[in-house]
């Protein structure tokens, strides 16, 4: 255990967790107590983590979901939710709150600091979604937003279902890209019936391919996405 | 079920239902569409409201859980998530989205139609939140949370854990005010320890019955509640 200890600063300087802060966030901090009680866990004595924990994991399943639900504009809503279950489980949420330091920054009582808690996945995520809970309150939605997002971008990324999930023209969009292809011409050819309860026929060309194909649906955008969709089919046969 | 299906408009006007967003929402909606998802059940046609749901039920959560730590600056984080779970569960949203009217406006499948479908509580609660999400995506977070806090307003009043959960200093003024009696006054008598872990003596003080109370925290509004909690108390005994 000595070497766990080791680790881990026993005592903090007066000024802790300031320099800490200005090296992990983009803004600065308006009232450093909020984050001291994020990084305090119950264990220690003083104001501990345990109801910013709450609030930010409110806010960081509202981020998450609201992120997703914009990357993923075709998703349906179960798609969305075992994503987001994926993205923000305690496995992840530890393995950022590794990286950005969390774990030294920590104030533990001494029989969790003994047995090694400040490496312990669940008091770790608890303590980054109590500093998302004191971003939140210290800076807004805005700044919790850019901050979360980016802490989140390369989870995200390495979940597997997140690229099948991407939308068609996405896809698409990539798949051109990648090959230095110009990008597709969509174009409204039929709309059919009353106002809110319109029918739309797409038309998608990709001149440099001489490729077209059709897509039909209640919005523009459902019909581009289809029209989209057959095209990358099409591509891949062909290829 | 003849009765159900009269009590639903069976068809809708053009314009639906812009008239009931304007006698609804205290705000003027810009994009529609989004209300009208909002308001269609998957067996309905067109796009429906499943994934508005996911996004406003995470910012249901968020603002609920927002407005309970406000309001409850004292409760430990099992209090507040008892609290919530209360409060946004399927059985008063449903009473809510009712109440406003969610249910002469909901675009169902004939068979959801026929079997009154309308009036369960899980498609209401739904549309709900869907409609949350909708207004969120719309006008964003200031407009959702003032319309979100006047409609969990009276269920919160309602659940009888929330009163007993107020913190000290809110309930002796409240205690105060209804008996038409001077508020008290709070003086930091002492102040001890170092920057971070700072120790605060406070007294409490009621004039108009000449009595005093004190309270000792980590923080100076910690001491403050513990000489108001000390101060109700005596009030109590007294009367």
């Amino acid at each position: 255990m000595g070497s766990d200890r080791d680790a881990h600063p026993l005592s903090r300087s007066a000024d802790w967790p300031q320099a800490w802060l200005a090296r992990t966030f983009p803004h600065a901090p308006n009232d450093v107590a909020l984050y001291r009680a994020a990084l305090t866990h119950r264990s220690a004595s003083g104001r501990n983590n345990e109801r910013l924990e709450f609030l930010g994991d409110a806010v960081l399943n509202m981020l998450a979901g609201e992120w997703l639900f914009e990357r993923f504009p075709l998703a349906p809503e179960g798609d969305l939710s075992r994503l987001r279950a994926s993205l923000v489980s305690e496995s992840p949420l530890a393995q950022i709150a590794q990286q950005i330091g969390v774990g030294e920054q920590l104030q533990l009582g001494s029989g969790e600091l003994k047995t090694g808690g400040f490496r312990r996945e669940s008091i770790l995520a608890d303590a980054l979604e109590a500093l998302i809970g004191a971003v939140y309150l210290d800076k807004g939605l805005e700044v919790t937003r850019e901050w979360v997002r980016g802490l989140l971008a390369s989870p995200l990324a390495q979940l597997p279902e997140a690229d099948a999930l991407k939308d068609p023209k996405t896809r698409l969009q990539e798949y051109l890209q990648a090959r230095a292809l110009a990008l597709p011409l969509y174009e409204v050819e039929r709309i059919e019936g009353e106002a809110h309860a319109q029918h739309f026929a797409v038309r998608c060309e990709l001149k440099s391919l001489q490729a077209v194909t059709f897509g039909e649906g209640s919005s523009r955008r459902r019909a581009e996405q289809q029209a989209a969709a057959q095209m990358l089919q099409q591509l891949v046969e062909r290829s």
